[in-house]
């Protein structure tokens, strides 16, 4: 045992495997277990959690930290009787390069009218119809910026896209108008092409891309109807409101990597429709290759009595 | 009639009325035509082609350039009894920005696994299999650096891909290695799991993406079997060549926006293929309105005896 005690795997989910690998291959000393005789509880000193099972975080006189696997926290800050320790969340550089790359991809997807030439393609169609706007015409709105969707904002604009961006508290980002509160975000809504949205789910944002949402956002742009992303969390979304927005022509079509509940139900009639773009949650997959460094790095920080970082602020839920 | 003579726009397979309004609407006082009356071949001082019709350029005593309407000058040099004037290619911020969109999204579609969620999504699929690289885990080789590769060799970089470069002589792009003649060729190839072409046709390059270069291809590489964008001429690609590679393994995918005939005649086996994405020459439109004020300025050079931007160097055709 390290004298920085052992590790609590309190993982569903994900792969377990995957995780105990990587704490092994980088920490050989440092042991990791995701069951506890209750004998040994004082053993555990930190735990690396994402959807927790009730009862499995609880009973630890010695833990000083939760880990979150992943990029949200909401799995963390709903579970009852969650100890009073202090709540990491993750900041990876590998995992906020490929949430920026699903970001680009789908925004690029909808600008060059992927489906449309899938359409094409499949019933041998040679024809390019006119009023392809280069990315300058189209602004993309992120909604949430952190670390990902300032990350996601820079890269977007780096392929020429105009980008904006909305948070709850004003934020500054190089070359990109942001908006926050209320009143900046009917600014953003109306002014947006594509929105992409990258918020914490927290009791505030539950369910907050609904047909109000929808229908404040731009009509008439060159894209034809408002297009979208959301890789934050799928409680941020109404899946029924979605589908009406998208018969309605409120919204033009949609790019759904999170879901209310997933996997998401294969009778669902989201897969079905023709404008809905469906990946498996995999926009920023947590490898723990490259997450379990900067964890065990901040472990020994916190045994240092060092300053924590990516602290979870418990009161603005993220 | 202006000072700067009539302008002949001999354009086919472009919409030659969008060509004929963006020089009205820019330069009113400059007077085009798609037809010309013998005895007044003496009016037309410049011309603007595309493809032009065999005869369409002869026998103007007083033209003094020719503007390609596109960025390939192929059609130019090809043709036979081009009348003995500089000849000016598109180098346009509009064209460069909408062709790397292109190669971003395709290569984004390839590195994201694209084929196979939209498969996954049709059947309601719901799996995410392991070995998602990151881009930075990719490398993408760029074969040409011009304007347009050098453009897509930055953006492809901005987004974390890996990026090496080819070109036939010894060029230099930030933060890009980069690679030229026959043995950089070797190297380049053996280290690209997805190759971008952007190169001109020439009699140096005709049909040069063809079974001998895929087998100098990495093998193993993150994505399985290396991947085939070409946006440059369809004359560089034996399409039969590229059936075999992907049916042997030797090439993963291929994203093609040009063909040898264009359209693409709808019996052709690269619409079916399943692994061969397919746009109608759009990756990068030559937008009237992005183009003709630059030709009018350098028209305007040309009138006041200052240095063309852009001359087409005939001994290297491009």
């Amino acid at each position: 045992m390290s004298d920085r005690g052992r590790v609590l795997l309190a993982i569903t989910g994900m792969d377990l495997d995957a995780w105990k690998e990587a704490f092994t291959s980088h920490s050989p000393d440092l042991q990791t277990v995701s069951t506890v005789d209750p004998a040994e509880a004082a053993s555990i000193r930190y735990a690396v959690a994402w959807k927790p099972e009730p009862g499995s975080l609880e009973g630890f006189p010695q833990l000083r930290a939760i880990f979150s696997a992943g990029a949200g926290v909401d799995h963390l800050l709903g579970y009852p009787g969650l100890p009073d320790v202090p709540i990491v969340r993750v900041v990876s550089p590998d995992l906020t390069q490929r949430m920026s790359e699903y970001v680009a991809w789908q925004a690029l997807d909808h600008l060059r009218r992927g489906a449309l030439y899938r359409r094409q393609q499949r019933d041998h169609i040679w024809d390019e119809p006119p009023g392809q706007p280069a990315a300058g015409e189209v602004t993309v709105a992120i909604m949430g910026l952190g670390v990902l969707g300032t990350d996601a904002a820079l890269k977007l604009k780096g392929l020429g896209f105009r980008v904006t961006g909305w948070s709850r508290r004003p934020k500054d980002v190089d070359g990109v108008i942001t908006y926050h509160g209320e009143d900046g975000l009917t600014a953003v809504l109306a002014d947006a092409d594509i929105l992409v949205v990258l918020l914490p789910l927290t009791e505030a944002t539950r369910g907050v891309l609904a047909g109000d949402l929808f229908r404040r956002m731009k009509r008439g742009g060159p894209l034809g109807a408002p297009i979208l992303i959301n890789a934050g969390r799928g409680g941020l979304q109404n899946e029924d409101d979605i589908l009406t927005a998208l018969d309605a022509g409120v919204l033009g079509a949609a790019s759904l990597d999170v879901f209310n509940r997933e996997p998401l139900p294969a009778d669902h009639p989201l897969w079905e429709h023709p404008r809905v773009t469906i990946t498996p949650h995999a926009a920023a997959a947590s490898m723990p290759s490259a997450l379990v460094p900067q964890m065990v790095r901040q472990m020994e920080a916190i045994e240092a009595g060092k300053p924590v970082e990516n602290l979870v602020d418990r009161s603005s839920q993220y």
